[in-house]
């Protein structure tokens, strides 16, 4: 007798915890992700501005599955599913499934405005991130160059679009560049030169926030030197400028941090999807018709019973993984499904060094106890022990010297160096 | 009054000495490089076979100069000098100097068979690095899927061509790979599937090293598995193949160690060049004509008074550099040059974990203690305080449990995800 085949699509917080609760359970299962790694998205940024390495929040998925026998790990990208033949294609092959869970995520989303990708970079897998990190430093050492005022001026203008956690993130970890690396790294540039714009279209930054944090949050992110513009749509990218409602910014650096929509396979499985992509599932997180066909993470839109969705977030793709293991197990015992619950347990978003906001339940602090509680969760939550470890060295290390060390550019060597191989 | 100006090309051990050196120095110094980090060769390999992260063992350049107020770094590469004119090239700027220290180093050569390398990369920078060690992974991934056994073969054959240190380092790292890694990544390999050969055209591996402790390398490469076959020149690589002799042995993945020449730059002195495209430098280091021109570490050839010239290793340019730095001093308080001098510290070469071997004058150690040696030196010589702190964390834990979390591959996103951003 064959055990049932599980398959899941996509090794992010979502899967992992699907497969972590299968652990036990007589079936045989297939993680299928097109990248070999799980990535800790929510320190991405740090990345992008060299805080860390890609390394550090990265994991081998077959290095985190190692000590689970029921699982097997295929690099590979599924391009179909068909739901009325329980088949998937993956790199042009067919595997059969008796369940099967799609957690691929979002990607970025330009609100129809595909020309601005590529100017606008966004932030999702560690080929952004490596390629904002070589803009950011690009352009200060072009800078250290120019005497021209207006282009040098181009130079040291950051503009990160989108006000949600990784815009707020990224600006501060940019004007923290230039108030820490720069004076020491550039001779010829001064803190004051760097001009760090965030913009959001809505009025406030950190939407889900309460009110006094949002408003923190922007305190914080002015006291370090970012310019906030809040209630100001994007109207036009092109290279090098942003146009905000009259207004044209010249910006060598400009970062995409506003919206997502749902990964390209959410379509190919006939579900109903909203505006953002996102395939509306079930209470039980199935698509109309497929008990057997689960979406969970950021590619489903949960609404059952709720104001909003469910937000995009990592606590609650690990509740979905945990929920429709439970239910593959409930359907293996012939048992009904138990009812989806998810309990918030608070929101956490870092400015920079030492400033943060935090909501936890009633509680908002802002500061320095606010950040403390976000390294202390996102240390906790991070995969991988030696990265755990490695992280901490660096953040204690870069909070005692003020140091960030990963800040390499490597990309262009192979052009350079020609095909000789040297 | 305007000082002096020296400008070092070239930003590797040898560059940095000087520079190091003239810091007290009446001197304006810019060093110029086409990178903008200082890369720790030695311990490339471990980047390459996933140990180590890249951020881990290259320092920014600005970084490790940030204190010394006389040196300006520029991001250009050089392309022409004019030693009549006084004057360099950068990025098609020119600027003049009073001093030129020229520490560009070498590439990998393929002895005429330029079309080798496409098949068979070398491991000079962190992008060679990185690319080796996708081939190595990938291959791995590929054969885990793969039932047909000769494809699946030589997906499991690895071929380093070259018996030096990198690539006595490289065989035994991939075979270790196979050892601790390949049996929980893979459901679907055995270690004994996985064959690593270790080519060397000359009759013995490490070439500079004393008789016992060549063999004792042998020997110990041997007991992790690698086929060495010494004597062995390689007739031909094409894409997947390589032939030894009569014998054509098919391996996905090649990797070059085998011979060095001079860089480009080399050539653009005017002064003599050997076989290797290396300048022959005069006693003080400097070409035939231009005292004020001198060129250091693996670019120079430096025969004065000995049998062999002096070979490319960190020790020989860290004292090049000291050397030229105080003769640019005595040149400046109108003093007569010192005589350069060499002093052989020793030889050290890792084969795996606990596995090594040091030759320190008449003393020669193999195995556990010779590798603490080289742990030791290389931990303290490597740059960057931050840096030694994580390799010393992520050697240990590797030590302890027997992991190499490094084993990240993101080279191909980009083209997967297309050009959307997400």
């Amino acid at each position: 007798m064959t055990l049932p085949h599980v398959i899941v699509v996509g090794g992010g917080f979502g899967g992992l915890a699907a497969i972590h609760a299968l652990r036990h359970a007589p079936v045989r299962i297939t993680l299928i992700d097109k990248r070999n790694h799980h990535l800790f998205q929510p320190l991405l940024y740090q990345v992008a501005t060299a805080s860390l390495a890609p390394s550090d929040i990265a994991e081998p998925l077959r290095v985190i599955l190692a000590k689970q026998p029921n699982v097997d790990v295929l690099l590979a990208e599924v391009t179909a599913v068909d739901t009325d033949r329980k088949v998937i294609t993956a790199d042009g092959r067919e595997l059969a499934y008796d369940h099967l869970i799609v957690a691929t995520g979002a990607r970025g989303s330009y609100f129809g405005h595909d020309a601005w990708a590529a100017h606008a970079p966004g932030l999702k897998t560690i080929g952004d991130a490596l390629a904002i990190r070589r803009k950011i430093l690009m352009a200060f050492e072009r800078a250290d160059l120019l005497n021209e005022p207006r282009e040098r001026a181009k130079q040291l203008t950051f503009v990160v679009i989108g006000g949600g956690p990784t815009g707020v993130e990224m600006a501060g970890a940019i004007r923290e560049i230039a108030l820490a690396s720069v004076p020491t790294d550039f001779r010829h540039i001064h803190p004051r030169d760097v001009r760090v714009i965030l913009v959001e279209a809505g009025q406030d930054l950190l939407p889900p926030f309460p009110a006094d944090l949002r408003a923190s949050a922007r305190k914080q992110l002015e006291g370090l030197g970012v310019e906030v513009r809040t209630g100001v749509p994007v109207r036009d990218i092109q290279a090098g400028v942003v146009v905000l409602g009259e207004e044209r910014i010249e910006a060598a650096t400009i970062v995409w941090a506003a919206g997502v929509r749902g990964s390209a396979l959410g379509a190919a499985l006939g579900a109903p999807l909203d505006r953002s992509g996102r395939v509306i599932v079930e209470p039980d997180c199935s698509i109309p018709g497929h008990p057997e066909v689960r979406v969970i993470g950021d590619l489903a839109n949960y609404a059952h019973g709720r104001e909003a969705p469910l937000p995009g977030v990592a606590p609650v793709a690990i509740t979905m993984g945990q929920y429709v293991a439970q239910a593959i197990l409930d359907d293996l015992a012939g048992k009904p499904h138990r009812k989806f619950r998810y309990l918030d347990k608070g929101s956490l978003a870092t400015v920079g060094y030492s400033l943060a906001v935090a909501a936890i339940g009633k509680v908002h602090l802002s500061g320095v106890v606010a950040w403390l509680i976000w390294v202390f969760v996102h240390l906790m939550t991070l995969v991988g022990h030696r990265n755990r470890v490695v992280v901490f060295v660096k953040w204690a290390w870069a909070w005692a010297v003020s140091d960030r060390s990963s800040r390499l550019l490597w990309q262009d060597e192979a052009e350079r160096d020609g095909a000789s191989g040297s």
